[in-house]
């Protein structure tokens, strides 16, 4: 209930950011796929903390260990468990949270939910949660390519942070582009004033929120299952289910709200023997059901909700009292939020390349 | 696969626009509710096309009737089913359709995943679906009266159409002011303009979208299972799964991503002997859980696709073409949307609070 | 809960034995199968009561309707919906009822989980909820034989009445044999003293159990998903959620346990290319996967709890009373139960196929 | 998919019998019960091979370690993850398995079905697998007992082993009867031949089978969700899950099949202001709902497939060749299954008492 995703590549994530390590189970992973620590290793070193100077000072070394599901360097087509130790135990750094509520953190509603939280640390709630996220992930790209995609491309970046917009042809950004700057924006310009905000909010013991968006290359036609697995459904289920995230607009989304039919329609015409639409405004996705062009999404993050300042709030005797951020946080989880985005986006469409496989076969689309 | 959803308050929808009728089977109904049909016919009135100048003219009485899970006016425990029957058929006004894709419908996507579709209107991509779900939202609502929060009230409303904003007070709209106009907007002064401009855009054979805002009342706090499971992710998962909706956000949403934290936090105060938060940026959730402040959230509608001029398109022969819409459709979507919208925040909520009651028994809250 | 079955074609049934009607929701199905009303009639007409001198005179119709999920003759790929309405209403047959609990029946157990029951009738726990089910195995059947297998065969026949034995030879069984008589036993020469033991029981007030075996030939190699969704327990759920069972063994079974590990062994033996076991204790499945010998297991029936002779029960009141049975019952469930058999099989099957597809693709087994 | 069981009490078993480790996630088990390694232990402890002279000598320490969902001694409410290392690694006993299939093992039906499978030891089919069944069980009881049923009382025994039926009064029987013998039959005077019986059968390279029979006691009202997961179908299924079971009965189960309704029917009568049977032939389970009589059910045991005789078998390469098995391994897995069915029988206890709650709330029962 509640830590456990997917129909059919179901896996169950579990840890606390403080506690005996985090990591998952993955159930219903193909057989005969290949597969070592290595594979996943890659993915967890750009999620950890610590890659570079924007990002938070947690430095572990996040090392995955294969526990289950694999035999001679290939997938039996049982679990995968994964299991990340956690190393980095300061549970005196978090003593003053074992009696205050952290405004805008999950300190108060896991209290009110469950009558019990792990105050040392964000717990569950913690981003070191996504570890098994992005384990699970990188099992999940390798399937797709393995069995249905192979050119399949999942391609997120940052697009804003605060009030500064990147510049980005979502056409033509590559993951060399993306992955060559600290701040994993798709838009080279960008990258020296996104730095020097972050820099600066972090200065002043603030912090600042912004916009991953997602272009994913090389989808098939027809994955999504209306009415209520609709493909942007559970893409925004997948991507709201990311701690610090606020929104999710497929195509067009809000501003597209502001067009007639006739601007918005996209028209579709014969290319290539394939058919395609001139515009792209749904997203890739029409009825719920992948159409074949780019999909395309955005992801909002608020700004991280530890800052340096001293604020209102209530302690756990439930008298208002203050409290000022301590420990080691990122000012903008954005750059760090990009594999996230991307472990997420695999993690839908493993599931729905199975379930279209399941109900219709194996087909040319 | 794919029409069902719940994981204890479990629905099934079935029925096309087109065939013998449209539906819901509800399994995971507590027993002892007091329900007829007049309890779900009042919403199915709410939903129906033709109530207005503004909305379609087909017009179905959609008369609602219970086939099972009931006796003598309560609920058994025992799967309900509900069985609306299709009236209008006019298969000759959708004949065109049988040989063209329509473009940013459905119809391409679902012949290219079933290899099959019924294109006597929408087929499963009509909005005409939704009736099942309104269906198991009224009874939804009953049970959380009866059960768990009798002054929860769930308010969508029409915050904008087109470039047409209203300006609504959250905290005092009434589902009076909101069900007392044609639009229903929260907002008495936008419904003369906003009634204009989609009279216009229909003399025009042209189409609108738009917003719909919701704010939900006294929820308990303690609702949302994190990690997958976020109130905030299932309520987006919910708004994403209804036809023509290309976004959603949550409380500050895409805005408060160009908020700093200092500016973002909600400072938590003791009142009345309650936690509450200063501000509600965070949108009544914190951590994927219900704190206890309003649900705030936007749902984003694109213009409806059927506009009557002619558009580019490709046959089902896979050749380039053109469509002239045809047929009853609406201008815009939104004042309808308004009790979709309502309904599935209605059917997210049910199911989170008998999963709270699975997992931490009844305790206050 | 509780009335869904299936994790990819899944069905969720609905329907008391009094009231609107019976029916169910196939959520699953794949797309472009030939269906029509007649594919599930065929079985519903087994399944009625009212066919021969041995069942209960209860003789409706049983006429399904096709609601939704298809067209022009085939499935489209979304829900398939199926109703039957109940025509035979006699609800004075049951006056008693509504105030007394039924010795062995579900009364007494569905008032205290639910406070409330339709004692019209069974309810929810009438067989006649399994024509749901026989409806849904019929489109379940006809996708196994255009996707799968169609030369799978699924045989259950009445193994024995009471202490009446049949002699049945499963390897050479056919559907022609067990069909032609109104018992439905695989064995000629039983047919008239299992027939004359249900009249004599039913002239004496009373009723009889039973056994029916089961076997499937031409089973693709690799169904089944150990650990917990092994063929053979996912098998033994379907049967004991038939009413009135209270068994369920496969291949040898019990007495299986009474043999040593050198006579229970199944030798393996190439033949004719593939893999054979020379015996089939195991009832082909090996650590919970299908290895394309025949299935075979048994399901055990209680005999009928409505007896026309004054038993001792307890009155709604909670006090002491008696009670003698009325209204029309069958004195033995086994020959309709053998349609029922073959209904879950089929739905345990489909179900597994298509969870194979997409775990392992279209693989020659 | 088939790593999971249960609906909100779900957990999720991973490892193989030679690999990294075996164990278990819990997600969905409630807060605030007090938890430790040494409550799995004691379970565990009972499971494992080497206890005693009737058992096999791998003797593995199975050490369980809690990874995460508890703090300070308290469940959080979050996934609880438990891990238990392999130590015994010895794949030079297994090499000669790499080439042959093992008749009546899982060898090739997994070779079959995955393409791969890990043969050194029984991998996933091993009995090994089920130390994350048992791990969840120990978690699961005490879940009942702090919520639900604190007198709750899960009594599996031996009932049979080969042809030596012990002989057990189910209504007086003890765990400390039961757990006082290396046989763990409730009958002292079973113990003797019994034990000389597994001795012999080993002596010889054979192996035997046998009947676990369980009695629940103090069992609440209500449990069980028809029509499908009825107590006794979900008890059924995960009594078929566990390795080398080949049937289950409950109540009456096949013998019931050979009496007239008369004998059969349970009685009921007021007594102590309860609703009671004068019989139990239901085995406490009517219309798929306990009816508060004590669960009564029996399942079958095969032989142990592994026996040191030689046998005819196929190779890898698909041809003719025999096998003998070596090895270590349990000539009878009688008093080990024990512990693996009391396990299952919490977990689908565990799990309906939760869907209970949901459904009618906190009720008197």
């Amino acid at each position: 209930m509640g830590s456990t995703f997917g129909h059919l590549f179901r896996l169950s994530t579990f840890g606390e950011s403080h506690g005996g390590g985090v990591g998952v189970v993955v159930d219903g992973c193909p057989p005969l796929i290949p597969l070592t620590e290595a594979d996943i290793q890659v993915d967890l070193d750009r999620r950890r903390p610590g890659q570079s100077e924007v990002t938070t000072p947690r430095n572990e070394a996040d090392e995955a260990e294969i526990l289950s599901g694999t035999f001679e360097g290939l997938t039996l087509g049982s679990p995968i468990a994964v299991l990340v130790r956690n190393k980095d135990h300061r549970p005196e750094a978090y003593s003053e949270m074992a009696e205050k509520f952290r405004p805008s953190h999950a300190d108060y509603t896991y209290q009110a939910k469950y009558g019990i939280r792990n105050w040392q640390g964000g717990g569950r709630s913690s981003a070191r949660e996504t570890i098994g996220r992005v384990a699970a992930a990188a099992i999940a790209k390798k399937v797709i390519a393995a069995h249905f995609a192979p050119t399949l491309e999942i391609l997120p970046y940052v697009e804003s942070i605060g009030t500064l917009k990147a510049s980005v042809d979502t056409a033509t950004v590559t993951r060399e582009t993306i992955e060559s700057n600290i701040i994993r924006t798709g838009d080279p310009d960008s990258v020296e004033p996104m730095t020097d905000l972050i820099k600066q909010v972090r200065s002043e013991g603030n912090s600042v929120g912004g916009v991953v968006a997602c272009v994913i290359r090389n989808v098939p036609v027809g994955l999504g299952m209306p009415v209520f697995d609709r493909l942007e459904a559970d893409l925004a289920k997948a991507m709201l289910s990311l701690p610090a995230t606020k929104g999710f607009e497929i195509g067009s989304g809000f501003a597209g709200t502001q067009m007639t039919g006739r601007e918005h329609n996209d028209a579709f015409r014969m290319q290539d023997g394939r058919v395609r639409t001139l515009t792209n405004r749904s997203g890739g996705v029409q009825g719920g059901i992948s159409n074949g062009e780019d999909l395309f999404f955005r992801v909002a993050f608020k700004p991280t909700a530890t800052i340096m300042t001293s604020q209102e709030t209530v302690s756990t005797a439930y008298e208002d009292t203050e409290l000022k951020g301590r420990g080691r946080h990122d000012a903008c989880v954005l750059p760090r939020a990009v594999p996230m985005v991307e472990a997420m986006a695999a993690l839908v469409l493993v599931d729905h390349l199975l379930r279209q496989r399941a109900l219709c076969g194996e087909r040319d689309s």
